[in-house]
């Protein structure tokens, strides 16, 4: 591993300097969209298009946004194909429809969009040099339903929820759906008729749901143990809602246990889909920079990036809306990177209440499914939410891997692909395949592994975890606070089962950071999970991750696991304070902080564990040369 | 009126000619399917990709397939996304991709086409001069749910259904979901978990159905007193569902009446889209023949073309496959022609048993929104199955009528279109409509709109009408038979409203045809009806379809009523024989015969009205000019 303590150069600057660089062959051109119809109080979508045309037509630099409140609505806005990964493809209404262009910034001055209804604000495509700044992103209404409980009756198994006035509802069929347009809700057991457009919106029903916490606008503590199920599979019975009064529902035989009184309930639904409508969506691009904005709600992710080269966040937030009650911010992950390269710099950013991860940085798997001829492999992209993705180009190069331990066997380089469907592609290589392929393989891409750098950044109180790192390329991760989620916080995972994500690290630093509180939801969830999925029992055939120094952080949390481990070589936890939460009921005393599965190499040195009770270390027959010296409070 | 009667070309004949004489200037060059790894038992559809690109390359004029059964599975299929019209717009995976072809024939030589899953077997655009011949079109399995009643049980207000050995189905959650991939019902109340794609499949509810007569497989006779809903309005529950044993399956409360054993139900399900796999779509096409094709079957409509001049079909029939035990043909219409021009001829032709009507020509309707500048309207298509639909362009057309009594007042030429996404798009016209343009207005293009001849046909046997009939071009309707639907047998409609259906009618003749038992689904249906819909009471200020004689025709109904007409004029009922059924039970007798409201020079002449009871004709105070003459069994 090469050491990185010189690469200070912020992500930034870099970008900066790209920016002004190529700025410097072209004269300044500056398009104000305010002479272009914008206005407030008024459907800003049709005036900020115009506007957007004339600086494609001037071929200017930035478009200005006067500060102000703008409305942007779907009904009339640009329409394309847009396939999301991890998001939902479809047909997207485009507020800002960001094509091919070079050298070119947007420019909000404090500007507040307001969406409506499932609409993209940004899909930043095929451009280069790119920059968004100074504005924020929100919806006048949540796609998740928001409700506090405000009594529960044992008797009846049933609790009274309090609907959160942004939240349109109806009961229907004794069970609640929340929408998009009140009054609209369909009685899909109505024969005949079909809905004439102006009445389309979204609906959604109660599934999918998690308990927040008013107080601390955190998950709630144990919530999972209460979380709600449109079918009672105990009971054997669907759950029935009835509207007490007006804002006031009564679920009865929801949830396997009564939630607490004051909880809040988010719920997300599964009639239909969920993640149409991501924030920004970059796809294709070089060098995007984005600073000094604000997403307080999407309906998906806050910003989700595939096949790019060289992003940068600086002071990019998912947070709440300031003074609003409501709980959550985007209904998935705040950030997600799917094969890019280059650099990704996440620099100052607050992530915050999320129903996802803070950053999920990833490639893909896809399985080859049958050899078309000697140089050809023919592969599936299987993962429902990879459908459509652009997994690979000529010039590309992928390595093979078994699925049965994860093992790569070849690196070989694309010479064509095809793309028959969103499923299946043909990828003819450069060289033959046929003696070399091995039966249930996947193949990913390693010529888009980025370098990540976090640093600086705050992640809290949203679902799932803060950071899932599976990138071949240099990764630091430096003085943030990580936070108060449901799962665990730091995932280094790969499989080939159902997720299909790949790819294994090779360097990564985790230093100076602060880690507090996991598992909110009810488990007992550690600091870093290093979870590849491997079917394979038994002497390890290779380790998946490797190179990972977890360095001089503080870790206050309520649970014993610190870290879990399998098929990890050269992993170094050195250096690092570890606090009992302050704030929560301390785990039971079940399980030692360290656990290693087929691992190779561990370093547990020089940490201070400061716990009430010491800990140890669990290592299976497999693991080989692990270290456990000079430390306070943990023995070997 | 111009006399028709001299017109007696067959349209087949007439486009024999157009593609022998495109024919004459190239050589015929031929590709055998069979060359470019075609065979029988195996997945099809990459051989026929190849075969059809190889047609594209050499500039063939014919692609033969030899005489087979040829699997075609969606997995490696051509995929794009296709907008239908009055089906479902999505990413469709492509058996027959034809696109920008010219003087290209496909000859099946007997082959049968077996479809999996969701997948569209022809799609033919921008094409020219395109004859498809000697095929037929089917699924492995259908996309409904057939079941037969083998016991009712008063008691328990349930009965028993023998589910029909080709359709999978699940008890989930107490109800019966019916789905393509046995097995892999998805649980909406599980937490988290998506499904992997190679999992997906369509899966559906009982909603939307119908009962069928085993004994005839027609309609059952009032089997609309005992449609199935998921949901009990009356008593407040949900309907359930139990296995009985393996492939019988009981339903409490699922009907206001139980039905009768040996009845089948037949359900479309409400729960996934259900018209995504039509068998053929024609858009924006030139000359396209079709000959001895048979569909047997088809997720949506059996052939829907659009925006398409001339297209004649002779012995196309959309008929059970022979020796199935399967009630039901296509899932929608046989045929559908929206904004078609040139000649639709459809001779020699069988429509049996699908859940729509067997043919409807029509246009839309598009309600203008705003008047964006002097020359320009901003317009959406309205029913949530044209959207994307291709309405105008640069040279058509279009009329506009104000809603409140469909009106026109105004034809104007249209100078550019630009269509923003698949409801809005705005028109820019050759004059100034800002004078003209008056609230609430529709627009309907009315440089499409086709000639119809229908000849020679038989529909039978289906839900809903025979044919529906909206075009301002000559229409000839003549010695075809026309029995045993669920509703009324031929419509004329316009409505701006819910369907957005265009246009009046201005020249038909049905002449020389058998109508026999309409209504079975149990109302007391017409053999014609005229209802556009007209929001208006009083005085008519138009007559909205005009001109359609009813001459020498055979009606053996048991309906009683024959014709119901609003806002027609000259409208010719003459020479006509009207008998009893003989095979179902006469309606009651509390109708005439005949209806009118706001019509306008009718002639009732020459009939002769052979049923026990003499009739009448029915007159509103706003009718004018109605003769009833010289007929038989029909008084005054």
């Amino acid at each position: 591993m090469k050491p990185k303590f010189q690469k200070v150069t912020y992500v930034a600057i870099l970008f900066g300097a790209m920016l002004i660089a190529s700025g410097c062959t072209k004269q300044e051109k500056i398009i104000n969209a305010a002479n272009y119809g914008l206005k407030q109080g008024a459907d800003a979508v049709p005036a900020l298009r115009k506007a957007l045309e004339v600086c494609v037509e001037e071929n200017a630099t930035k478009l200005i946004i006067p500060k102000g409140k703008y409305d942007c609505y779907p009904d009339m806005a640009t329409e394309k194909y847009v396939r999301v990964s991890n998001n939902d493809n479809g047909m997207k209404r485009i507020v800002f429809p960001l094509e091919g262009l070079k050298n070119f910034e947007i420019d909000g001055q404090g500007a507040r969009f307001i969406m409506y209804s499932q609409i993209l604000p940004f899909n930043i495509e095929g451009c280069e040099n790119i920059t968004i700044r100074n504005l924020s992103i929100d919806w006048n209404k949540p796609f998740y339903f928001q409700g506090t409980v405000i009594a529960t009756h044992e008797s009846t198994n049933s609790f009274d929820l309090k609907v959160f006035e942004e939240c349109d509802y109806e009961i229907v069929a004794n069970e609640l759906i929340f929408l998009e347009k009140p009054g609209k809700a369909i009685r899909t057991w109505k024969q005949w008729a079909m809905p004439v457009k102006k009445d389309f919106g979204w609906e959604q029903n109660i599934d999918w749901n998690i308990w927040y916490d008013s107080k601390i606008k955190a998950p709630a503590y144990k919530g999972n143990e209460c979380l709600l199920r449109s079918f009672n599979e105990k009971l054997n019975i669907r759950y029935h809602a009835k509207e007490i009064e007006p804002g006031v529902v009564r679920f009865f035989n929801a949830a396997p246990k009564l939630p607490q009184k004051g909880w809040v309930l988010i719920i997300k639904g599964k009639k239909d889909l969920q993640r149409v409508s991501p924030a920004i969506h970059i796809f294709d691009d070089k060098n995007v920079h984005i600073e000094n904005v604000d997403v307080h709600h999407a309906g998906g992710m806050g910003l989700i990036a595939e096949r790019t080269e060289n992003i940068s966040l600086v002071d990019f937030n998912v947070v709440l809306p300031s003074g609003s009650d409501r709980m959550v911010s985007t209904t998935a992950d705040a950030t997600h990177f799917v094969n890019c390269k280059g650099m990704i710099g996440i620099d100052s950013c607050m992530f915050e209440n999320m129903l996802d991860d803070a950053s999920n940085f990833h490639g893909i798997y896809t399985y080859i499914i049958k050899l078309v001829d000697d140089y050809t492999i023919g592969v599936n992209r299987m993962h429902g939410q990879q459908t459509g993705f652009q997994f690979a180009e000529a010039g590309d190069s992928v390595r093979l891997s078994e699925t049965k331990d994860m093992k790569s066997y070849a690196v070989l380089k694309v010479a064509s692909v095809r793309s028959f469907n969103e499923e299946y592609m043909e990828i003819t290589l450069d060289e033959k395949v046929s003696d070399i392929l091995r039966p249930s393989s996947v193949a990913e891409n390693v010529s888009w592994q980025p370098d990540v750098q976090v640093k600086n950044c705050t992640v809290r109180r949203n679902r799932a975890r803060s950071l899932l790192i599976s990138t071949q390329g240099e990764v630091l991760i430096e003085n943030n606070t990580f936070k108060t989620c449901s799962g665990q916080s730091l995932q280094f995972a790969g499989d080939a089962t159902f997720w299909y994500e790949s790819s294994p690290v090779r360097d990564v630093i985790i230093r100076n950071n602060h880690f507090k509180d996991f598992g909110l939801g009810g488990g007992n969830s550690p600091v870093i999970a290093f979870i590849p999925e491997l079917k394979f029992d038994g002497k390890p055939t290779h380790y998946y991750h490797q190179n990972v120094i977890f360095n001089n952080n503080t870790c206050e949390v309520f649970g014993r696991r610190l870290v879990i481990a399998r098929s990890v070589k050269n992993f170094v936890f050195k250096g690092n304070t570890i606090l009992p939460s302050k704030t929560y009921p301390l785990a039971p005393l079940n399980q030692d902080a360290f656990s290693f599965r087929d691992c190779k190499d561990v370093t547990i040195e020089d940490n201070h564990y400061q716990w009430p009770e010491k800990t140890s270390v669990t290592v299976d027959n497999f693991s080989k040369d692990i270290k456990v010296e000079e430390n306070i409070g943990i023995v070997k």
